[in-house]
């Protein structure tokens, strides 16, 4: 059973008519249906809950923790971002989707700037496996088409990534690295790049796939915690003169 | 259930007592051992058997092959070393171990020499693990120690990892990167180096769960398999003058 | 001054008019061309040479190799696929361009099957920087076009780059990871995909500098050759019981 | 003519005989003195001087910045740590130097949080070269070996480094990745970690030849800055219904 909680801004359903109508209750509702009961044990959490839902206890019980952020990357307090950061240090995986690379909590592990070029024209994705070995393309044809989302294009400011597993084609002619990981400390990161909030990208079943996939391959490796600081020898030392 | 197999040309265990007394019936039999059957189906093949008992029925119904050869590794057919090679490359999953390293198959997976520094000395191996985040760590503790191993060192004439999980020191001045992974085409390789025949290694839990560990991450994708060769267009191209 | 073979097996050239207009002295001579001589000291080599041109004494003045093949890959030589994998081994930089994917020195080096979808279409190639901190990225804008060219399109089978610098995007729909590099024993290998045979491409003023940059980045390090073997301790090892 | 800045927060040296004695200009003059004028052109800052050296007249010439801090990393500015990040994501390279993987700028530039194991007992460090093709490894031995270090030791907290060059084996049991990569932005990273305050490091011969190498791999690429933000469509987009 992998503890999951899927956090959410919440704020375009409130605000945008548009957005309302193809999530009433939220992204996240529509996340965590998506990744179902077989395996998994979904909660959910808001910005506007108290420490945005992300209480230590909940950090705690939380295997895998997937971020849509958008409008209020600004409002997420500072000290639930560290917080989320020494979890992931520690151990607990971290999805982070679309919007959420400019999230401030994506920026401090990449450590970059993490722009990219993007328009809202209603354009077609195109997202192919380059790497079918990889469990996060398991179940997934070569490709598969999002018939209406945002653009992302290259050049993405993000670390050199350490797998590549989808490239996006757009048809306005750009193209991005829409799947990619990160181990970063005893934790590890997958960010996955659709999901603009005005098209119903996360009720389409390839892309409930690849979550379902991040989350299993995100989950902690139960590796004992690395010992930092001041170490005693294990081996003899020589006096040197 | 992970369908194993696990291979070993059982050469010295016949021809050197030194051996037969570590491993009576073969380190194959040790190894299946170590692997047990919580959520694996395991069983064994080795060198004198026909098609070296890897024959198409077999490898199409392994998951994962294990590979341990040494003295033997020109006495393995060049036909079975291709089937075994087209075999990974459409999503079995490999795991070499220790002198496989100068294997057929592990050199043309490989496409470098494969070389190495080695000393039969009887010393102490310090096994570090660099990559608390990946799943063959999982179960480990930070280091673990075999007192008595060959030492194999850099450089280790191999691409680039994917993945370096494991890096040795030895008592003798050398390093090592002991636990490495390799993407190939729809497969997944874990080069494990730990396992000289005259040692009790394979008795070893840490590296009984590293070889489970190992088995587990190897395991196939489930992606499609991609179309290679002429391709149709998926849009439209503008006739050019 | 670095010494660069410009490697073609000179076929397409010599039985179809199309490409014979194109490149009427062979691809290698406007490749050549294209390198041009500040630091570089260019020469090129054929197929119906003897040894191909590719002599030990070549070889082994030889800095970076550039190998363009297609209708030709199965006329080279075993020996000489073997006499070049041996110098890349112990240092010499490889730049293999387009249809080089499916040559035996290619395939032996990458140690997978190297297919990919393709399409003769005339289509529109975009080409687009994903490591503008590349050098092979130098000097180049952060996208620019080929009006015309074949298609290749992914899952290309080859193992995870150690740097990917240019991801195409193709007017019908595909993506292609475009500019990979590899680094195999003491040497390093960039792969460049445009440059089919009908196609003026190394003409163009971006390409030549990609490959400028290409040879420069594969240009041998210098390092000290590793030992191999049975290897004396450095350090004391104590006796064990 | 590559533009070098070597930067030292200089207090050790003013503050404790033992490291005075070794370095008593400074670790900064002996760091640049060891670079020499080959093909550099090579100065200095210092924690104490205005913006510590660092003005963006400074930064914006200077091509490779090199970063030598341990008592006083909390004392740099965050605004000048701003600056420098800025800069390296623009393309300056990055060359962080021993006890530098904890400096702000480092730990900004990680996401991570750069912890290790350590020990000043003045055992032996040998270095040993895993990338031989790399070059940062050129003109240097398999492995050389500094008689007294400080130890550093695994799990060093960082990224998977693009490449890892160096691996070294501590007299007292431990490994530590000591030569590492890391692509960010437009910019190039290289962490090396020899060069404790009390022993005369940067006098060693093999050390400076790795500094060179590191400068000369580190210098910007020359590549176009990529555009961010709001991209019109380069291709026609089809209407939706």
């Amino acid at each position: 059973m992998i503890k999951v909680t899927v956090w959410n801004e919440f704020l375009h359903e409130n605000v945008h008519e548009e957005v309302k109508k193809v999530y009433p209750e939220g992204i996240h509702k529509v996340i965590a249906e998506g990744i179902g009961t077989d395996g998994f044990m979904v909660r959910t959490a808001t910005l506007d809950q108290p420490e945005h839902g992300l209480s230590e206890d909940v950090l705690a019980n939380t295997d895998v923790l997937i971020w849509w952020g958008h409008m209020g990357h600004d409002k997420v307090e500072d000290e639930i971002v560290e917080r989320v950061h020494a979890r992931v240090m520690n151990g607990m995986g971290l999805v982070v989707l679309h919007s959420g690379h400019f999230s401030k909590i994506f920026k401090k592990l990449m450590g970059t700037g993490c722009d990219l070029k993007w328009r809202e024209a209603g354009e077609k994705e195109r997202i192919w496996t380059v790497n079918p070995a990889h469990p996060i393309a398991g179940g997934l044809p070569e490709f598969f088409e999002l018939p209406q989302e945002e653009m992302y294009g290259e050049h993405f400011d993000i670390p050199s990534p350490d797998e590549t597993i989808f490239i996006s084609w757009f048809e306005g002619g750009e193209v991005f690295r829409s799947g990619v990981t990160f181990f970063r400390g005893q934790g590890k990161i997958f960010y996955f790049r659709p999901g603009h909030e005005t098209y119903p990208t996360y009720y389409n079943e390839n892309v409930r796939q690849v979550l379902r996939n991040g989350i299993r391959w995100a989950a902690p490796s139960g590796a004992a915690a690395p010992v930092r600081g001041n170490h005693q020898p294990l081996e003899a030392i020589q006096p040197k003169s």
